[in-house]
């Protein structure tokens, strides 16, 4: 059985709803970041970045969120949720999905955890105050040039779509205007119907704007 | 044949590396960053994010370093340079892959491109400052949790390897004590030796700490 690390408002939705969408066996358990457990030594244990998602398998520990949606798709192959056979369209799912966690994620990131690459408040504000308009160029970029509707690679529904779905939550707390976003919204109406999901959403108890 | 588009002294080394490493087909391309040459029309039609590697294929261009080298093994699998058929051990080595794009790059960066994530110039400073310290944390964790010996995962050269010394050749400049990371500094003495690497390094001119 595997075992998803998770708290509410983080990444760790995406693997939820893709170990959702592919019917696999899991436990999800929370971690209370209000009572930092994210550093207790129990979690450190577990995962020693202390942070999530982690996913506990049979061999061992994983974490990143772009492995961890791969190892879904991989696992559980009948949900084909990723082109593992292709490996010019993996690619792309791939980078997709490094572009999400590397620049994306990182940019709003600077609004909460700028703590991470400057010590001193005056500096940590300035990063707060750019997140609008880095996420809103990301998010531009994603709806003008990745984004081929229905889905992100267009009829096939893949492992970047909870993804997109997951750091697509972030937006309007991030200070993006998401009306001049028709695609991301659609999408995100989309996704909502889907029954892994509405699971996944409710079990972590996600706000969606 | 496949192109490579790089410059010397970021990340598109590692997927130089690796297409040597396969034996690949491919032409290396230099973008001229000191003329801005990545923020021109020409280039810009070819990668609309402005940086570098970016990788022509006879169906399309790829961008972001972990899904190149995935891409790399991938398609070139007599190389074998990844655990391919492995969900497990292919989510580790994309773990390892997105640990480095998704924070030590990202780390390093706030060094050089601190305009990215603040406007004032007092926060970039800020930012500056805290690369030393950021930057010998991921190295240490690296060293004592995921570096096995004498490539990444053991025995088995992936395409984890050549991004560790890639971005390990930042190590020095970011202001970190490589003298307390011996086992990076011999995984790196080990990279050296070896045709491929050397190769690529010839090619793009880099300098090696």
């Amino acid at each position: 059985m595997l075992k998803l690390y998770y708290a509410p408002g983080t990444c760790a939705l995406a693997t939820h709803i893709a170990l959702e969408e592919a019917g696999a066996p899991y436990e999800a358990v929370r971690v209370d970041f209000g009572a930092q457990a994210q550093r207790s030594p129990e979690y450190l244990a577990i995962n020693p970045k202390g942070r999530v998602p982690a996913l506990v398998t049979e061999r061992g520990t994983l974490t990143e969120t772009p492995a961890l949606l791969l190892f879904v798709a991989q696992r559980f192959p009948a949900a084909d949720l990723a082109p593992l056979a292709d490996p010019f369209a993996l690619a792309q799912v791939q980078e997709f999905n490094s572009y999400l966690c590397s620049t994306v994620h990182v940019a709003h990131a600077h609004g909460r955890r700028g703590a991470r690459w400057a010590d001193d408040s005056a500096a940590i504000e300035a990063m707060k105050r750019k997140v609008p308009t880095t996420m809103t160029e990301c998010a531009e970029l994603i709806e003008q040039r990745f984004l081929k509707g229905p889905w992100i690679f267009g009829e096939q529904y893949t492992i970047c779509d909870p993804y997109l779905f997951t750091i697509g939550t972030w937006l309007e707390g991030d200070g993006v205007n998401t009306t001049r976003l028709p695609r991301i919204l659609e999408h995100r109406r989309r996704m909502l119907a889907r029954a892994a999901v509405q699971t996944a959403v409710s079990i972590e108890g996600t706000q969606i704007p």
